[in-house]
């Protein structure tokens, strides 16, 4: 049986209504899809090829497009509402803290601030304890990368396919995903092939085997890069945008023993799997590791306020403890984001969201997701954990085609995401994937009713595999 | 006479009490500063050589500390909190905000995002209608750079010695201050001597001089490097951090006409001096020049919310009208933080706090500063615009000799500074430099009073320098 906790949010009343008229959000919806047409320049986009929806409200895990649809948003917003939308206790400590006070320069302290470092700290192992505060999770990844340079005096970055680190200079090369290639540099990364046991680099058979030669192939990669030249190995703890897809047993073991033996900073980015996204705090907790360094952004406050964070255990921070760190930032350790979090990590406990994550994934999702892999020839793959799940879409479950190519989206992937929305239901699209990221606090009946959705769709794709 | 705008903010009021009770305030203080230094990193330091000031509350240009004491912030904490602290203008729309719709992803439209696209563009030249947010000022300039190499084709970019661009990894390397030399990188930027008048590198006599020679130089520099490798030149309109030097007539327009000879992108790193600092809206307007992309933060939002962005011209924008832009982030055009800027921008309307600033500097700041260079032989040169003053100290009026070392600090320079404090007033402060940077819409008794004290504590200064 699965228990979600009672939460004292929109999200568990489900169906309430946001604060706003309907009719302010329908005006709302056209001014504001006129001016961004006119004004607004969109990530990652061809400026006249796109439409956006315009969001207007949202309650828990519904939003309000422009033309007046509720829809039950899977996917978070960008995999970071998780504690859902207008969450009264992050409402209340922004609201508190606008009147208290808005902004501190970083050189000075602030008690919001020293409060979010302390929550945060607490969280992680017992020698990480201190956070060095950014604004997303690109610059924490860009400064995590700089503190590992300069406390092993190395310079390269080890860093794998199938990732996602940001969209700044380093972030972006950083990335092992086609967004990097644009972007290509010089910055001293090398990427290595992932442990990605459903579509496995190395012709593994199994789970022990894909776990085996992948720590094989990065020791032979390390090897012969020169392990003595390695600053750091930054690894999603569980990939996110790439695929959720979990890392087999003993793989994360194996990694962090590879950078002990070489003296290489082992960088978990925990910036979409940290934060209950897994069902535990951080996603390294399930491999039973300890990173040297963990970045973080999106859920440590839900995204109510742009933060993001470079937390870095005593050895790093010794590094620093004499000597300057060369790098900063105006809005490190901004009040108000900060406040936010301590609200959103204080609402995350009180209201058990990382229990209920847990929960709601062996419980619900994965059980769900396992009987659509049985009854759609079109799903691959399903996998995940906690609130944080693919499903990975093929024409042939024997050859695993994919839907869409690496790299490439596919018109019935659009129609797919068409239709579940037409039916009042929005998950994140990713080449040939369909992940379900809901909040940790998602009902059961809203999360059954997603589910439901997804599976519907799910016709259309099987129109174009092999039955 | 200066004609300041009655406003109706603390600023206005200047003595008013801030909102919090002195005993939460000492309080704050104390959890603050002990937790800070438990669980804190800080930018740009040696975390234990630190003694951060706490700053509990504030109330427009007053701050005050964990210990109880009211200071005028010279400094806008980091020369951003353009329209003061706690402005209610401000601090409304941001509670609103937060019930309304903290937050957004960046694939969707929203009206707070829109409108605050509108506003900024408004703003700006006509050709300028698009705003990529970001989240602060080095993110700007690093997507700025990417726009612009993908717009041009070409790799390289110009940067100015003397010049500060952000923390990350590619901005830190556009900085052409001693901050890039631990993170020097290969990175394709190139850094050009600047036009600065005081110190010429030039052997400048007149700012005639200083400005045709620099151009020589930079015309030299771009033809050695390969004009057409060039893909863009980044320089801020006025110098921030790196001493607040107003370029001399005719370096703009010149820099501008080499950028057009060589098809080279011109970016105006507006993100310190811009949004009313210099007493125009954007300080490139004192030099009758369009540039083809604008970075901003800071004071946009007043450093309410994170926020920063880029503004690009018709041309550039068209690059990525059909052919994707690689690049993005998750929290780019943040509502809650769009809200802020829409309500900061009204404000400084309304309350003309950009005519405030250029009325300040040129009725009240400049002559002041001019005594106060007659008056102190350690003072070298003074110079700025609007709400933007940097006070050179010299040991020489006559040698220029620098009171501290460029790249470094003297223990005079931090005498300088707690006398300041100790008499209720923060200016800001760098090398051999002290910035006045006040909130612009500080009270003309407010500015005074802080004068004063910048007046009499330059006495220490004396006894180190020729008399
Ligand atoms: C794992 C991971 N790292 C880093 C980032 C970059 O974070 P931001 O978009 O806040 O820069 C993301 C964003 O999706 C991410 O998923
Ligand atoms: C001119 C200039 N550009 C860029 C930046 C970097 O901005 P941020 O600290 O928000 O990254 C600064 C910060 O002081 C600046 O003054």
């Amino acid at each position: 049986m699965i228990c979600m906790v009672d939460v004292h949010t929109p999200a568990a009343a489900g169906l309430s209504p946001s604060s706003s008229k309907p009719e302010e959000r329908l005006a709302a919806g056209r001014t504001g899809y006129a001016l961004d047409r006119q004004h607004v320049f969109h990530s990652w986009s061809a400026q006249k090829a796109i439409e956006p929806m315009t969001v207007v409200d949202a309650a828990g895990s519904w939003i309000w497009d422009g033309e007046g649809n509720r829809i039950l948003d899977l996917a978070s917003q960008l995999v970071f509402t998780n504690a859902g939308h207008k969450h009264p206790k992050i409402i209340a400590a922004i609201q508190e803290q606008a009147q208290r006070l808005c902004t501190v320069a970083p050189q000075h302290a602030n008690d919001a601030r020293s409060e979010a470092a302390r929550l945060i700290t607490e969280l992680l192992p017992d020698d990480i304890n201190h956070v060095f505060f950014t604004n997303g999770g690109a610059d924490a990844n860009e400064h995590a990368v700089r503190m590992a340079r300069l406390h092993t005096g190395r310079r390269k970055v080890f860093s794998a396919y199938r990732s996602y680190h940001g969209g700044t200079q380093l972030a972006v090369n950083l990335t092992g995903d086609p967004r990097r290639i644009p972007n290509d540099d010089d910055a001293a990364v090398v990427h290595f092939l992932p442990a990605y046991p459903y579509r496995s680099y190395f012709s593994a058979e199994t789970q022990e085997q894909e776990s085996e030669r992948a720590l094989t192939h990065l020791r032979s990669m390390l090897l012969l890069e020169g392990p003595d030249q390695v600053a750091a190995l930054i690894l999603e703890s569980v990939p996110g945008t790439a695929g959720i897809y979990v890392p087999p047993v003993g793989y994360m073991q194996g990694v962090r023993e590879l950078c002990d033996e070489f003296g290489i900073v082992f960088i978990a980015d925990e910036v979409m799997a940290g934060f209950g996204r897994t069902g535990k705090w951080f996603a390294f907790e399930h491999f039973g590791i300890e990173p040297d360094i963990v970045t973080f952004a999106k859920g440590v406050n839900s995204g109510y306020v742009p933060l993001g964070g470079v937390a870095m255990d005593d050895a790093v921070y010794n590094t620093f403890a004499e000597k300057p760190y060369p790098g900063g930032l105006t809005y490190s350790g901004h009040p108000l984001a900060a406040a936010a979090a301590v609200a959103n990590i204080g609402a995350m406990r009180e209201e058990q969201m990382v229990e209920n994550a847990a929960a709601l994934g062996q419980e619900l999702i994965a059980p769900r997701l396992q009987q659509m892999l049985a009854d759609h020839p079109s799903v691959g793959d399903v996998r995940g954990l906690g609130a944080f799940w693919a499903i990975e879409l093929v024409r042939d479950q024997q050859t695993k085609e994919p839907l869409a190519p690496y790299g490439q989206t596919h018109p019935v992937m659009n129609q797919l995401v068409a239709s579940a929305k037409s039916q009042g239901v929005l998950p994140f699209m990713n080449m040939n994937r369909l992940h379900i990221c809901p909040p940790l606090n998602i009902t059961t009946q809203d999360i059954t009713f997603g589910l439901n959705v997804i599976d519907d769709v799910l016709s259309i794709s099987d129109q174009h595999a092999t039955p």
